[in-house]
């Protein structure tokens, strides 16, 4: 069953707006078994957004419409949906009241514009909105066809979503059973990673493979959808443990936890506790770290290093290991890494100090240039990365691939991931 | 003059991936005063990908294809432009040997199905791609209506546009004069903000004024497009006094430069350095300080006290104090804060210290309390807020809020914004 999204208003038309409503769509509709075919966005243009619902009715059975249900002239979904099924908007005074004892209640009189939110098309179900006043439409125009008309703000999307929606969709949809299994992947470009496992997930039509790419982090998630779960399950254990292989120990996460999730978790079971002391990353893996609900249970704090008076001041660097070898060096890594763990009383530490640019190169540590370090009880390791892109970026993937060394530390694993194997042999397409 | 844009493309109908291409685009365009009137995403499909481009070509003057365009058979969108266009593709040899080339110089062989991306719709210039190997396409199919074909890679998409379609954009546009003001406000929501000032740019419709929300942060940019410079400057410095007059001194920027951004200058400016010392936001506004290229000339360091004992141990919090207020209170804050300044020695300090949830909440301090300090050379400041989120949301409401309230401090203006004017008491509607 396929089903398309059509986000109305044209504040999603911006630069800098992310149509979030789409993305959680999409999630939820995914979980069900369904999938998105297409999305737009569009602005506040009755006749095109008619032609786009109207086109989409043609090639998917389910077609969602955000937003536009407003009380605005502007807000023309109703009667764009209204359109394209060729129905009229019939007049529902009790909603209407409903919309008025909302104004009411929140000490205000309704204003007479907000009277278009009670026109309903006809043959729809009424979708309660009990986070604000415009009420969502569900119209099944054919057997298992349907147009659903949501509110745009996402906290009424939502609330109406779980309460309206999916249970409509549970009864709409073909009992088939779905197992996924969500890989998370560390310290692997995105092009090698697709080269390595589409051979593999290429004979498996039958499962909808999807490889999400975010600096240093690959997502790799594989639904298998049969009529039993049985079936389903069998499908994944053997597609798995293929996909897995190939990916060793890169393979962080098989239920898409992050990975400060798993480096929380895996901390917690051996009672032990984490600090950072980073320079370039500025907080970044302290942030990452803290994102976790009941990270104080593993993470003590750490040392923001940005100057070199810092590292010796906070950390005991001194300043003549700093004179002879520089901040962004293997020694000075060793030292914060160590330090932090001494001053912290942690179990672990994660140190970084690196150049993000775009200035402060040099030829011998040129831009993208950073030195992780992992105190353990027993040991350090620093490991040197180079890593490519803007400032931005490579403060990312310094961020990522700290946490990422850390975890290798605490599970004893290689350092650094295992070369590829001889199917890295295959001919490559540049991008 | 109008644009839309059609992304190509199956993993962008995922549940995560954002289309940044589009994003990207749509900025460009935006400052070349050209609307953005509709985007969609659609997967690997020709038939509806023609229909789409052909639907586009129909209301739109400029259409952008993003993605499609490499080797493999489900690279469609040459071909399914093609259709749109009613046009043949031809083989150009020429291309096909750079392509080739460009195998060459990575020490490979290029694969049979790269000749693929050497067919080009007949009447079309050829963009060329620096960064990988599909060139794009430039069909002008009839006087100022133009289809383009790029690629989906960002790196290469902005690469090209920049080299090949900017300047092509900039012969096509109609002569107009764009000026633009770029507000950028802290500590006000979205829909206070738009109650205020909509009666003011609702007055103005030859400016194109663009609202946009992140948690605390809003952006108003205000477009005003005229036949003349002096015209649209004019017409900018009319509405744009009335609209900051409103907004008064939350407005923390005027070209769109973020708040870390100003933050760094007014400190450059004064000669001055800053700390911070963080507890339930972990780093992140250490990370937005270092964010900015040059921030070592301002940002010493901070010190990440997220135990109680990392308050003491660090900076000297005193644990009687932690005892009688707990860690979540104005007193610690401004422990924290003072003893941050002092050890690193910076001119200022900003703490931050609270609860994010979902846990710890107490009814004396509910999830989303949060206390600031800023420690200046001659007083501490302090303040209380209470966010409400989930806990990111908190944390990024936390971030923004501390960095406003050191600019505050800085600048010598209130902590708080005034209190709204009069024209609050606009009817509101409830949303």
């Amino acid at each position: 069953m396929n089903a398309e999204i059509i986000a109305v208003g044209s504040e999603l038309l911006s630069p800098t707006r992310v149509d979030t409503n789409s993305l959680y769509l999409t999630e939820q509709l995914n979980a069900l078994g369904i999938e998105v075919v297409a999305k737009a966005v569009v602005g506040d243009d009755r006749p095109r957004l008619a032609t786009l619902v109207k086109m989409a009715m043609e090639r998917s059975e389910l077609v969602f419409t955000t937003g536009g249900l407003g009380p605005t002239e502007d807000d023309v979904t109703r009667e764009a949906v209204a359109d394209a099924l060729g129905r009229t908007l019939v007049f529902h005074p009790e909603i209407a009241q409903q919309i008025e004892e909302r104004f009411r209640r929140a000490g205000r009189q309704m204003p007479a514009i907000n009277r278009r939110q009670a026109f309903i098309i006809e043959g729809a179900q009424i979708l309660t909105n009990d986070k604000g006043t415009a009420p969502g439409q569900w119209i099944e125009y054919a057997p298992g066809r349907v147009v659903v008309l949501l509110p745009g703000p996402p906290v009424e999307l939502k609330s109406m979503y779980s309460r309206e929606c999916a249970p409509r969709l549970q009864r709409l949809v073909p009992r088939q059973l779905i197992r996924t299994l969500h890989l998370r992947v560390a310290g692997m470009p995105e092009s090698e990673l697709d080269q390595l496992i589409a051979p593999v997930y290429r004979r498996y039509p039958q499962v909808a493979t999807t490889v999400l790419a975010a600096p240093g982090d690959i997502q790799v998630i594989l639904r298998a959808r049969c009529a039993t779960e049985e079936e389903a399950e069998a499908l994944l254990q053997e597609i798995g443990p293929q996909i897995e292989a190939l990916l060793g120990d890169r393979v962080y996460s098989r239920d898409g936890r992050s990975l400060e999730e798993v480096v929380g978790e895996m901390l917690v079971a051996r009672n032990a506790t984490v600090a950072v002391a980073e320079s370039c990353t500025g907080g970044m893996v302290g942030a990452r770290l803290t994102s976790v609900p009941g990270s104080s249970r593993y993470f003590v704090g750490g040392f923001l290093t940005y100057s070199d008076q810092m590292k010796w001041q906070l950390l005991g660097v001194s300043p003549e290991e700093l004179a002879e070898f520089s901040s962004v060096s293997a020694p000075v890594a060793r030292s914060m890494a160590e330090g932090a763990r001494l001053r912290a009383g942690s179990t672990y530490a994660v140190s970084v100090t690196g150049i993000a640019g775009p200035e402060g190169g040099t030829p011998e540590t040129p831009v993208g240039t950073v030195f992780i370090g992992i105190a353990c009880p027993h040991d350090t390791y620093v490991q040197r990365y180079r890593f490519v892109g803007d400032r931005e970026r490579v403060r990312q993937l310094a961020t990522q691939a700290a946490l990422d060394l850390l975890r290798r530390a605490i599970a004893g694993l290689p350092l650094e991931p295992a070369a590829l194997t001889a199917t890295d042999q295959l001919p490559q397409t540049p991008s």
